[in-house]
């Protein structure tokens, strides 16, 4: 079976960490560079500057007006004003202007009055001496320190380094980092995927999570599983780079040359985190350079970024480590953990009447999607079980919560039309947004039931009445519900095209593999029964048991080779290019609080359902329609 | 008195806002360009981008094992091992390898039993069908919409774009702003400064800000103040940017030129808005295109950048409003404000004890110094007459809440070595920090009784006893407190190079042009003590109301034409260059509550006060002796 490293022994997270900041501050340190202090925004100082001008540079008019000899405006007043003549007791001046002795004060232009001659003004109250003037240094004095050592720039900054007579500073220089994708089955994304291909994206994931924290980032050609390949890789941009990242090849596969290659090369400090998703981390030393193994799997490929390579450029930029925001939110559900890693959960957040509820996604590491879904991160401690449902934890945000508080949270069965809703949305309605989570009709209501959404669309039959929808509603829920009415569309059976083994309907499922959506989907409620209509068990039926999530997914397996058929809606066989045979129509409608019905989000969905962009859109996509879109159902009890 | 724009009316903030967006949402909108995903961070989507490909995008193994047949491991336990043949029952997989039929499941390399042949490994439990596959689009799904429109791209999104198959990626282009500084005083920062000249900066703050706002700002030379030269300038910009800032020129002197050019060349929306400092801001639009007048004063500069440019080039790059961190602070002070206008006051921000305290600084628009030590703004809105000391006010930070946590917060009386401890703490303490503010030893004082500070630097002569600070702590405070001891340190006269007035000492005061230090500072005691003793009455000495606040503050003034003696430490007249005649020798040191010198801060701030490089800076400046500096005294009731 070859050479595998199964039996991984991880250390928690900051042991991990403390170990190889440890080891590297011996090694290495920030580098500094002088640049000129108009492209130094976000660079660090490396030592106090001090100012070389005072500014203001001189006496000068603090306002528009007049310079005056103060002694001469003595006993000016409503029933004693003094007219002063210009040379002799004042001179005009404007903002800023250079106040000379004998001058040595500002009467503003508002409070003279004019005597029809240019030269005399007069003025009825006195001048305090040095009234209405900036003296030479009240902002900045030269010689003063104007920033200290080991501070990050900023715009103001700038500007007042400028004033200063500061034109070049000292700071840290940014932190070069190399990236080495590695893996014999890796393309690039402009090629053509094959069999077996793996597109490489994690790379410039790497190569923008650096930027974002300070570095220059080169991103090297994918490195095949190539030994000797991979050594002098590493070994020439160690001497070459301030960081080198590999990615993949940390795992446990008969591909995992790296910790081999840098055992070899150099010291290995770590091999292996108590976190999950992340494990696999390699963290090394070579030609006294750090170099870091990533996990492959996108999300471990993040993590591990987040954990170990920010806080080693923020060492050698002299900068802190980027941070996301966290806030605290309600966990919408029991979380379970092993005491034996910190472990991050994704989650999609959204304000649900005055709290922020946070809902756990998928926990794959492979899922990078559901991290785009996901608005941050849910982290269980090491040495904790888990949560319990409504409980309050801390979540890491990378999405805005600005933008979060203004997203309509959509939580059920999954249909396109939420795609063509999430796009329409921020169009009509600036800074408002749609997110939908895909859990079937049944996990959207118990979402709902939970407060975690504000909407979940739904299509569930009703066997004895025929109806969609309502009759569940009724059951589960025993606040005031409505149901806002949503498209028909046409479910079908989803085939290869050309429709190779001949199927004809719900019989032929037996004879052929099949496809199914988990349980609590609306297809499956759909399915079972039909199923019982024609006296079919579902121990008939081969893949009865093979789940899908989507609509999508299942059309995805068909068009590939997990299976021959699959029930779905026609929008979904027609994006993968599949036959399908009609089975019926059904009514996807989206259930709500009724207290929930005045939101503006909602309104803003309702208003989008009845719209004519949106009707155009179902037309392009086939096997909808629209008659009752945006109309409302009051669920009587 | 030439034309000049003095009475402005001004209009609330809100209102000038939504007038000009009003005008500017029918004549502006974002401009689209197609650019690579590996370089679309941070830029914002035009519309939905749905997946090109599945991602994985075929079934594949999702552990490094073999992949089975699992109608094959069927009855597999610990008593009845079941043995698989390779070729015939299973194929070796690593992570992401395909998965094809008949192979319907994968077990993981852990869960396999050796044999000792390579082609046969025993199992103890069966497989179930799909177990450890992650299926065809599991991730994402061919047709699947990845991201929305209107969505800012963060790295995790290239990833996933990247797998998804997705190279290139519509999105709203940076929109181009051109910045004109005017004013025939303002010099290039790189020249040579010479009477009446001003260094220009604000140009490059906002070519900063505008960066930070996802701008790419062109910043083009300084035009003097010549009517057809702005309008040409104006004029050709307008056609050739998205957005026009020109700064200066917008207050109401006789070289404002803008406004009327402006009126010319186009429409003025606004001129004037109830905003302090930032008032005589202009909105304007020329040929279709925003232009924005800025007023001169550096604070007044950022502020209306921020209120007014920000949201333009939020809009035009399809994005929202660059916004800084509010956070919740107890006010210090009491601040008064106009029912007139929005004040924006800058306030140093600490911790001190569990509570952040917000610390009210000099609130004049040309401080722009004290916008850089300054760590946020307090707002306070208009028809507010202002707030209490105590009340809680939200601050917009502009600093980061990390670094004011660990800064230790130093207000009282000035002097130079504060810097050099300010520059030597991260160095020695990575993440601290010291901060201080200058308002004199007695200012000091009240700041510390307030709980703004955790330390005042202070050195005050007890008149009846020659002892430095002990009793003034006995009479202010009730706490338990402690002194620190700080340096000893040389107060003189400071006369210009070569002392040209022939002053010998206090009694040749009344003789030359004085200038004093504000009220409570330990420099005035000092001299009003010595005038005491000399019998000589400050009416006798001209100058003595002319104050300034620092030691460097009155070496600039002796070093200009502001004053010919002041009074002060060595150091600051030898940054100065000028000459000094030694008056005596005061103890400057550091008070603090007891309770608080256990603080890591405080801790680090002894720990340099007795370490020998603050020594050797101390000798470098001259006039110090530090035998006593880190002692603690201890303050008997």
């Amino acid at each position: 079976m070859g050479k595998r490293n199964l039996y991984l022994k991880t250390i928690p997270v900051e042991e991990a960490l403390d170990q190889y900041m440890k080891v590297l501050r011996d090694l290495v340190e920030p580098k500094w560079e002088t640049i000129p202090v108009t492209e130094s925004l976000h660079r660090v100082t490396k030592s106090a500057v001090y100012a070389k001008y005072c500014s203001p540079l001189f006496n000068s008019a603090a306002m528009d007006g007049i310079a005056v000899i103060s002694e001469h405006t003595k006993g000016a007043s409503e029933v004693t004003p003094v007219e002063l003549i210009r040379g002799r007791d004042f001179q005009i001046v404007d903002t800023g202007d250079p106040v000379h002795p004998p001058y040595d004060a500002v009467i503003m232009a508002e409070d003279l009055m004019e005597t029809g001659d240019e030269d005399r003004v007069r003025i009825v109250e006195a001048a305090a001496p040095w009234q209405h003037i900036r003296p030479v240094g009240e902002d900045i004095v030269a010689g003063e320190m104007i920033l200290p050592g080991h501070h990050k720039i900023r715009s103001i900054d700038v500007g007042v380094l400028l004033s200063a007579g500061i034109t070049r500073i000292e700071v840290a220089a940014r932190p070069r980092v190399a990236i080495f994708p590695t893996g014999t089955e890796i393309i690039e994304p402009e090629e053509t995927p094959v069999e077996g291909s793996i597109i490489e994206s994690n790379s410039r994931m790497f190569e923008n999570l650096a930027v974002e924290q300070g570095a220059i980032a080169d991103r090297f050609l994918v490195i095949p599983d190539d030994y000797g390949k991979i050594k002098e890789e590493i070994e020439w941009a160690s001497q070459n780079y301030d960081v080198v990242l590999i990615n993949a090849g940390s795992s446990a596969g008969t591909e995992d040359y790296t910790v081999h290659v840098l055992r070899e090369l150099g010291e290995v400090v770590v091999h292996g985190v108590s976190i999950k998703p992340g494990k696999p981390v390699i963290l090394a030393v070579v030609n006294k350079r750090p170099v870091i193994g990533l996990p492959g799997y996108p999300v471990s490929a993040y993590i591990g970024f987040e954990n170990f390579v920010n806080p080693v450029l923020a060492m050698l930029g002299d900068t802190v480590c980027k941070k996301n925001p966290t806030v605290p939110a309600v966990i919408s559900k029991r979380l379970v953990s092993s005491l034996k890693h910190r472990e991050y959960i994704r989650v999609k957040v959204g304000k649900v009447g005055e709290k922020l509820v946070a809902a756990p996604l998928a926990r794959g590491a492979g899922a990078a999607m559901s991290m785009v879904r996901a608005d941050g991160f849910c982290v269980i401690p090491q040495n904790s079980e888990g949560v319990e449902a409504g409980e309050t934890v801390q979540v890491e945000l990378y999405r805005d919560l600005s933008k979060i508080e203004n997203t309509l949270v959509v939580i059920g069965s999954h249909d396109l039309i939420l795609d063509v809703i999430a796009d329409q949305m921020p169009q009509i309605h600036r800074n408002m947004y749609l997110s939908s989570t895909h859990v079937g009709s049944m996990g959207g209501l118990m979402a709902l039931k939970r407060r975690e959404a504000h909407l979940a669309p739904t299509h569930l039959l009703d066997e004895k009445t025929g109806v969609y929808n309502i009759s569940y509603l009724k059951r589960l829920f025993t606040e005031p519900m409505v149901l806002i009415k949503g498209v028909g569309r046409i479910q079908g059976l989803m085939v290869k095209k050309g429709n190779p083994l001949q199927i004809k309907g719900i019989s032929d499922l037996t004879r052929c593999r099949f496809v199914n959506r988990q349980r609590g989907a609306g297809t499956r409620v759909l399915l079972d029964y039909l199923l019982k209509k024609e006296g079919i068990s579902p121990e008939e039926i081969h893949g009865y048991d093979f789940e899908a999530a989507t609509h999508m997914a299942v059309a995805a397996q068909v068009a590939g080779e997990g299976a021959d058929v699959g029930m779905g809606v026609l929008s979904a066989a027609k994006a993968m290019d599949l036959d399908f045979l009609p089975v019926g129509r059904e009514s996807y409608d989206f259930a709500l609080y009724r207290e929930d019905l005045q939101m503006p989000l909602v309104q803003a969905f309702l208003e989008i359902l009845k719209s004519d962009a949106f009707h155009e859109k179902l037309q392009e996509l086939g096997g909808y329609s629209w008659e009752e879109a945006g109309n409302i159902i009051e669920i009587e009890k």
